[in-house]
């Protein structure tokens, strides 16, 4: 099996963001690529034009600071750079799609709204008189 | 979709807490303006008035210091930035319970407490003799 | 609701420990107040007394080292925060109640003894030939 | 037991990986031995050779900057460091097989998309109607 | 309860390990007393002798850098602290075990075997098919 490296080596810019406190490293084409007119993208895309927003404060160490929840933030993180939604057990679905929903990524918010939905049918489904 | 970045981008003072040994970075409207009368909201309110606390210490990097737990700490924070409480499988709601009374965040205690009796009463419907 | 802020923001001396390569930010009132005769509020004393033992070294960033596990010392320091008991699932009791004994929490033995042994007879009711 | 020291303790060159903002070291032998093939490997092997990636950027502190997930990457590299697959419970093993494959750890794909199998199988008889 | 502080607070030799990429801190002692043959141990041992290993590279910060899994050796180092193996549930024993052979820590070795064995069998008898 030999992948292709070319989107890994080739020239790219590295972006570190602060979210509530916690350092994420990706690169800006991560974040501006799958989903291009979510609220994520337009504050990292460069090109001039109507939809940008302007980027958030830095912290001391240059990250971009994002004021919201770094656990949920992970998989939304990991689904820009692969496409694929991959949850560990444990992690609450509810708290994923409310960071999907304000960061704009729409083509996750239907997965989690159906994820969602059956976790909540399993609770009720549990044996509690 | 495209939700309005004017609460994501506009100007803010950005705040860091040192929670037990853990940092937060968070703002300062997140922690005030939700519950204004919570102890947490008086402590970082700038405006002059009779009820707000001074501010606890700094550490070395300038983050506020706060002797609590910072696994418990991190769902409250979250309810404040966007107004759920999510929890993980596996955190104890008790302990979430005991930080949302510390810090004052009165609209989570009622939906805390109900959450912990209900892990009380499955825990005394476990079979074990 | 309205807590009284006084032990919040008055004048507090903080500590940080290093335990085990972990750091935990404190109070010196926090590892003192609630078990004063127990091994860690000797270490952190001031008053002179017979009862005292000598600190711990430190390290290059001025925690005190203590050659102990962090997983299971975190729930005995919220214990000596708010003197409530409280361990995530998955949490081996029988870590804590180590760590306990060894700093001396005599108050939390009985309880993690007794928790303990339940785990365990969970453990042997499991259908395991 | 007296295991040898000779590959603990030789001269070796040590690297550091930022996997998506988290910090690995281990040794370019590592890196190499197992998979000389994949994309992994081929990034930091030194021989001049038709095969070879040329690196990518290091951040302020010299790790190697890769855009991927440091969760799932963590069972990856203990497998190339001793040749076993080792995942802990709540692990979702699509997550591991997914950066197997951006890697390149062929030998590593059968196993995970055969755990994988078996996962979804398990889901599918949980009583949900 | 009283216990004696003489191993807390005497002269010690404090050393970090830079495990996988994080830190662990502990004490020559720790490392070396209970299980004096085995590989950890020659290493940390002053003493000049046969048996001796010459020390791991360190990193910028001084910890002796070993290139293996910081996540199952954490149980280890806790067991070299106070003799006891605890493992937290969702821990894979392989993990911990494969570490355990790797680092020459015989007395662990069957004890560890015996659990991996156990759930094996646990895992056989879930109800798949």
């Amino acid at each position: 099996y030999i992948s292709e490296g070319g989107d890994f080596c080739s020239e790219r810019e590295w972006v570190t963001l602060n979210v509530g406190g916690k350092l994420f490293t990706t690169t800006r084409m991560t974040l501006t690529a799958k989903e291009p007119f979510s609220m994520l993208s337009r504050m990292f895309t460069i090109d001039s034009g109507q939809f940008n927003l302007s980027p958030s404060s830095v912290d001391s160490s240059g990250a971009y600071l994002i004021d919201r929840s770094p656990t949920y933030f992970e998989p939304i993180l990991n689904y820009l750079r692969h496409g694929k939604l991959i949850l560990d057990a444990g992690v609450n679905v509810q708290g994923v799609l409310e960071e999907a929903q304000f960061f704009g990524i729409e083509s996750l918010v239907p997965q989690l709204e159906s994820l969602a939905d059956d976790e909540k049918l399993k609770k009720k489904q549990q044996p509690l008189t």
